[in-house]
This record gives structure tokens, sequence and C-alpha cells, in this order.
């Protein structure tokens, strides 16, 4: 068993350091690549990511897989070891099921699908990427068919993004959602607008870093284990457990846009700096599903940085920095400011009102289209009728319509629901510790995260993917993913804000 | 033969993809990664260099190899293709040559003993890197012997840096070049010395840099496919032909640091920008060997950045950047000071005067101790006496004498004599072109390069790898390196400064 089971963490570690190795090339790409550097570097990248396959999928390590099938069943099941064979054999059988023409097939058309996006996008031309997306859609729906029998054709893609679920759990969490955020978004555009003008001054860049970095720091973050750059959108990526970096991009006329990104991208950061290093080159060694990561950047962003007991500590600090731009904005106004609520075409630039709304919409759209039930054709109307309905906006073209998102063209479906599940992951996690954490606000106010970040460190954290999304949900919450935390959160908040 | 060149194209073009790979993740260690990525960052790039070694050692490429044999012979042998078949044959050889067992017994030694170097060298502790340098010696020893038959020991050492070429035709050049460097610099330091002092000012990095920019901009350095960093020790990589990068360092009271460092780094990414791009992804597409890109460097940092034609031109410029510190600088002084000899202990501040003694004495003892003539235990104080010998001077320490260079802490025997060989080759190339460009001080005087630039790319650069370097020099020159040009090169510029 021990000398099986390293074998199989040597590989498992050969394979994660190609990992990080790409990783490192895509960072590069993103925050320092000279413009000649490009195709050389899809190149080198290709080439890594080739090798990734081939090892994960190899017959070795299908092999040191099987071979240790009968150790792992007198294991407790609970354990690191067990669970890490679990991982091993799910995400080998899911990737051997696939025929290598089908991976490469897919990999080529949504290579060019998305360089035709990006050119139809700005045109609104919706008509020269729909056949793009109509074969796109035709491959996931033979993608999924490698993993029959299913429940729902729908099922094995969601289960790439979170593990164990299904579409139809997901489902019933939306219809809980839906009559709940679509009533609060009705009465709180019945009430007057709040000022949030002041956020579209001019905000020097070198002050709004100064600002971001210093809250993060604040958080938790460990310049010595991570690091942040600019990029043309923001992101987080990781190289091992020891080295996990951030980047930000600024708005001068616009301060939300590096505030929030910053702490959000902190907040994906903190979660895989958090991860017991002994997960370190091995598949545990991540988060355990898009929602639970989505939750800790929401968390950070949202449940505590467009918190009041937030700005109570750090809105003297900020006035302090942009003197002229927020002398005559008072704390409150500053508060309902950043948390103004207005239905609009963008889900990037949406509050967390209307957040999952657009969500949902993309949801049932992804389903109808794989189901069949909605013809490609169709979609870019379906799309407007919905937001419309939602939202009460309809979009002026395509490109603030059906073509906003790159998701879509590099076939991405089962996406962006993780989106909505954070959030409610988010709430229903902060409802748990809050429980365990009687000050919590107070040290929020204080400034004070250690305790927080204690807390989810060593209740959710620590576990990296060794727990399926729900499962692990289940086990820092007592519950599966549920909507009400979100929903009181959401209540209650804008209550106060808006007098409702 | 179309068919068997490309699949050996193929997998060559993997290999380049990996080493590119391991360059951009040593490159982002030095220039951005936080302290706490260490040791994930060597077992990434670990894992990386075994994939090379395993894939360029393989029986694939063996077989690749092997199975062109024929048909190269019916090509012609100049081509690029029978010439990359012929690099591929050499290097395949050579590697396999060697055991796994050495390969990995001399990682492991040199891995350790440069830990030792590091503490050893600030406290002057030969003993304690003793017993390490003997380990190495021995190895080398026995690397060597994977070669035999050679005509000497040290051959093998030196064919890793410059291929094909054997020591007694270093030992030739060297010969020549000896007492004519020493009776040059007996006649320099009978004469008075030349004023420096103005170097050693106050000179804030951020001016330092953009002059440093505006001159590698103007030396044709493209910036769309290459960035400038600051880095512990200043260095050059490459990720394939489309992505040089270079670092640089500055020392805020010492002008030259980071002025003639930066032309240096420019001048190898020049090179390796140079190349025709026909070798991307292939073992032609790099320098021929250490020397021919010394050679690129040198000339950059000395035949145009120390000359006075250069100056003409910039010291105005640099004079305008810094009016404290150079106001009262006139030119001539400031052209003497940049170019004043000293015989000083440490190799790497040393003048063009004295540089290459260093690297002789280095030379004679890497031979003596490759031969077995001199004992590792002896070598300091041999050292002393060498250096005293050739520049009047006695290290009061092992830190300034012996201990000085990394090189040996990693068993780099052989490199040394490149850096030498480069400063020849620079001026030999140079007289060169010379012949063909007959305004070439009144292009540099003017600050226009492109006419240079374009000589190199068109008569050297372009053809990276495919030459070996003293067939390389011989195609550009018209003979092989040959220490006359450099002689003339010193004799004239000194004569000129010290009225010798």
């Amino acid at each position: 068993m021990n000398e099986k089971m390293k074998n199989l963490k040597a590989l498992l570690a050969e394979v994660a350091d190609l990992r990080a190795a790409s990783a490192v090339l895509g960072w590069d790409q993103l925050v320092n690549m000279p413009e000649g550097g490009a195709e050389d570097r899809g190149e080198q990248i290709a080439t890594l990511e080739g090798l990734i396959h081939i090892k994960s999928t190899s017959d070795e390590m299908g092999k040191l897989i099987e071979g240790l099938e009968l150790d792992i069943k007198d294991l407790d099941q609970d354990s690191d070891d067990a669970r890490l064979w679990r991982v091993c054999k799910r995400d080998f059988d899911k990737a051997t099921k696939v025929t290598p023409e089908h991976v490469t097939e897919f990999a080529r058309v949504s290579t060019v699908a998305q360089s035709v996006w990006e050119k139809a996008k700005p045109k609104s031309d919706f008509k020269s990427f729909q056949p793009y997306l109509e074969k796109l859609v035709e491959l996931r729906r033979q993608y999924a068919d490698f993993f029959k029998p299913w429940d729902h054709v729908y099922d094995p893609l969601l289960d790439d993004f979170e593990p164990g679920m299904k579409t139809v759990e997901v489902q019933e969490i939306f219809n809980q959602l839906r009559p709940k955020q679509v009533e609060l978004i009705k009465s709180i555009t019945a009430k007057p607008q709040v000022d949030k003008s002041f956020l579209s001054l001019d905000y020097p860049e070198k002050d709004q870093l100064a600002f971001g970095e210093m809250v993060i720091t604040q958080f938790g973050y460990d310049w010595k284990h991570g690091r942040q750059d600019k990029s043309a959108h923001p992101f987080t990526t990781g190289f091992g457990l020891n080295d996990v970096r951030i980047t930000t991009r600024f708005n001068t006329n616009y301060l939300p846009t590096a505030l929030f990104g910053t702490m959000h991208e902190c907040g994906h950061a903190l979660f895989e700096l958090g991860i017991d290093k002994k997960f370190n080159r091995t598949p545990l060694g991540g988060g355990a599903s898009m929602a639970v990561h989505e939750s800790q950047s929401r968390m950070w962003e949202n449940l505590i940085g467009r918190s009041r007991p937030f700005w109570n500590q750090y809105y003297p600090k900020l006035k302090e920095m942009f003197p002229s731009q927020l002398g005559n904005v008072d704390l409150d106004t500053f508060y309902k400011g950043i948390n103004a609520v207005e239905p609009s075409l963008i889900r990037v630039e949406a509050d967390e009102a209307t957040y999952n709304l657009h969500i949902m919409l993309r949801l049932e759209m992804e389903i109808a289209l794989m189901e069949g039930s909605l013809a490609v054709k169709d979609a870019p109307e379906v799309w407007n009728e919905k937001i419309n309905e939602y939202l009460g906006i309809t979009p002026p073209n395509y490109e603030m319509g059906i073509l906003q998102d790159v998701h879509w063209s590099f076939g991405g479906f089962g996406y962006f629901p993780t989106y909505a599940l954070g959030n409610l992951v988010s709430a229903q996690i902060w409802e748990t510790m809050a429980k365990d954490i009687n000050d919590m606000d107070l040290q929020v106010e204080k400034g004070k995260f250690e305790g927080i970040l204690g807390w989810l460190r060593e209740n959710l954290h620590k576990y990296g993917a060794k727990y399926e999304p729900q499962e692990l949900v289940e086990k820092v919450t007592g519950s599966k993913i549920t909507p009400e935390p979100y929903i009181h959160y959401l209540e209650n908040k804008y209550k106060e804000i808006y007098g409702l």
C-alpha cells in the first residue's frame, strides 16, 4: 500500500508541477508578456496542457489507481488517502470516458469560436457567431453523452464545475430564490434612487492601489506568498499552495472597480493559501468547486467589503486619501452609494440584488439549448425577453445582450450557475460563522480579521478539494446549499438602505 | 525524408517548448516570485528539466535521428536540415554517453556544493568548501572520461560551452594574449591615474532607468519582443525567438553598474532576436556558443558603449539628466573615467584591460585541477600567487580570492574561457564590420545603429546555432578566433587615454 500510494503521489506531483508551470506561463502572458510573444506562448502552453492530458489519462495513472482499489477499501473512508484516491478515480474516469478525437475537436472549435465571438461582439453580429454556437452546443451534447446514463443532459457539464451536483438541485434552489429576488428588486425600484455620483469622480490610480493593498493586507493576504499586478481582467492564480497571486484593474473614473475587485480576488487567494499544505502537489490542493471558491471571494468583497461595520472603520481612511472627492460625502451616503441597486444589462457590473437574476437567465437558456427545446437561432430574442421579464429592461443590441459574456464562446456551459451558488454559499457560511463568533460585526468594525480568517481556515479552507461541494457545505453549515441565508441577508441589507 | 524530418522537428519543438517553460519559471523566480514560492518552484523546474532530459535522450529521439542518417547524406551538407540534424546528433550522442546515475549524482553534489559555497564565501572559509570542490573535480573528471578518447581531459568540458573547440586552441590564443595584456597594464599603471570619482555620486534610480531604456531603444531593442526588469544579478533569457527579456540592477552610488549592464544584456538580446525565425523551436534557435554570445554583449557594452563616438552623441544627454552630478565634468574627463584601468581583485568589476587576465588565471587553474597537477587544497594559495603575478595585487582573504565566483560551486568548469574569447571575438567582428561600413564611427556618433545591427543580423545573428563557433567566426571574419584585433583595440584605446 505505502509503496503503491507513494508511486501514485509521485505521478500526481509531476502532473501538479506541469499544471503550475502552465499557470505561471498563463499569468505571465496576461501580466508581463510583450505582445510579440503571443504565438510562441500559445505553443508552449499547448505543449504543457498536452502533456498534462497524456499523463492524467495514461495507462500508468490508470494502473496506479486500479492497483490501490482494494487497499483503499481497508482505510477509513474519510482519511486523506481514501479521499485523494476517490478524487483521482473520479477525474481519471471522467477524462478517459471522452475520446481523444472529441477533446481535439472541441479544442479546435472552441478556439475558433472564441475569436469569432471577439469580432462579433462589438458589432452585435450574432449571425456570424451563430453557426459556431450551434456547433458548440452540439459538441457539448456529445460530451454529455459520453457519461450516459444521466438524469439530465446538463448534469455532466455542471459536474465539471460542481463535482457531484445535479441539475435538479440547482433548479430547485433557483426556483426558491427567483421570486424572492424579483420581488425585492420591485420594492427597491419603487423607492427613490440613492446617490452614487461621487463614485465616478477622478480617483488617481496610485492612491486606489495603496488603499486596496492596505485593506487586503489587513484581511490577511500574505505578501510572502503572493503579489498583486495589473491585468485587463482581474484573476487569481496559484502555482502550488505557497504562491497565490492576484491581479486587479483600475478605472480612474470609477472607484468601485479596483476597490471591490481587489477584495474579491483576495478572497479567492485567502482560500487557496488556507488549504492544508499536506495537500500541495495533489488534486486535493485546490478549491472544492467553483461555487465554494466564489463563496470566499464574494464573502470578502460583499459580506465584509460592502458592509456598514467595515466602512465604519475604513471610511475615515478612504476619505483621508481622497479628500477632494469624498470630503462632502458622509459615511451613510457612501455606504448607500456602494450598495445602490439598479437593474442593468451587464452581468459583471450588476449589484448584489440583481446579479443572480442574470445567472438564472443564463442557466435556463443553457439547459434549454442542451435539451434542444431552444434553437440557437432563437436564443437572442429569448435572451431579450427574459431580461425584460426579470429586470424590466431590454438590451438595445446583442453586444449588451446575448453576446456580452465570453463563456459560451468557449463552450463553457455549466459555469454560470456557480457564480450564483457562490453568493448563496457565502451567506450560508457567514450565518454559521456568526453563531461561533459572537462579536463578528465588532471585529470587522475594528478592522480585525484574524478571527474570521482563522475560522474560515479551520472550518473550510484547510479541506481544499477533499470533499465535494455539497458535502463540504453541509459539513460546515449543517445543511446543503440553500438560498434562505442569502435572501435574509439581502432583505435585511436593503430594508435598511431603501427603507422598505 | 519529409515525414521523418517532420516527426523529428515535432519532437524538437516539444522539447523547445518545455525549455521555454522552464526559462519562464526561472525568470519569474528571479524577477517576481514571492519568497514563499521558492521550494515549490524548485520542484516545478526540476520536473520540467527531468522531462526535457528524458525526451532529449529518449529512444524515440535516437530512432528519429538514426532513421534520418542516410537521407541527410543526400542533402547539401550546408543546408538547414543537414545542419540541424548534425546538431541533434551531436547533442544526443553527448547526452546519452553520460549515465543517468552520473547525471543524478552530479546534480545532487552541485546543488549541495552551491549552498555550502554561499555560506563559506562571506566567511572566507575555504576549508568547508574544499571537500565539495574536490568531489566536483572528481565528478568532472569522470564526466570527461565518458567521452574518451580525447586529446585533453578538459576538452569535453570546454565543448559543452564552445562546441567543437579544443583546449589547445584556447591555450594558444591565451599564450599570445597574455604577455601583451600584462605589458599594456604595466605601462598604464606607470602613468597617473585618471579621475573617476564623479561616477560614484548619487544617481537616482529612475533617471538611470530612463537613460538606459533610451539608449537600448536606439540600439534597436524591440519592446514588442522584450522587456527589462530588475533582478539581483542581471541576465538575459528568451522564451522562443520572439520574447527575449533582459534584467538589470541599479547602484544609486555608482553610475556604470546599470548603464553598462543594460547595454551588455541588450547585446545578448539583440543576438537572440536577430536569429532567423525559421530556427524557432529547434536547437538552432539559440547562440552558436557562449563566446559568440558574449561577443555581442561585449560589443554593445564596450566597443560601442565605452567608445568616444558614442559619448560624443550621448554625453550631452546624460549631463542634462544629471546636471548636479556631471555639470562640471567635461566629455574628455567622463570618457577617460569610464575607461579607467585599475588592477583589482574582483573579476566582475574589472576593466577591459585587466579582465582577460582574471580569466586566464581561472582557466590555468581549471586545467591544472582537471589534470591533477594541482590539488584542491593548494588552490587558494596558487590563486593568490597568480593574481599577484598578473596584476601585482594580493587578496586579503579568500572571499576576494578563490571564493569570489559562483561557477566552481556548481562544477561549471569550462565556462570561464568563454568570457575572454567573447572579448576577442567582439573586436575581431568589429574589425571586419568596419571594412564593410565605411562611416561606422560616424554612425555611432550620430546615434544611428541600424547599419551596425543590420550588418550583425545579416552576417552573424541570423545563423543562430547553425555553425560551430570557430566555423562561424571564420565565416564572418575570414579567420578563426585570434587575439590580434582585440590587442589592437586595447592598445589604440589606451594609448590615447593614458598617453602611452
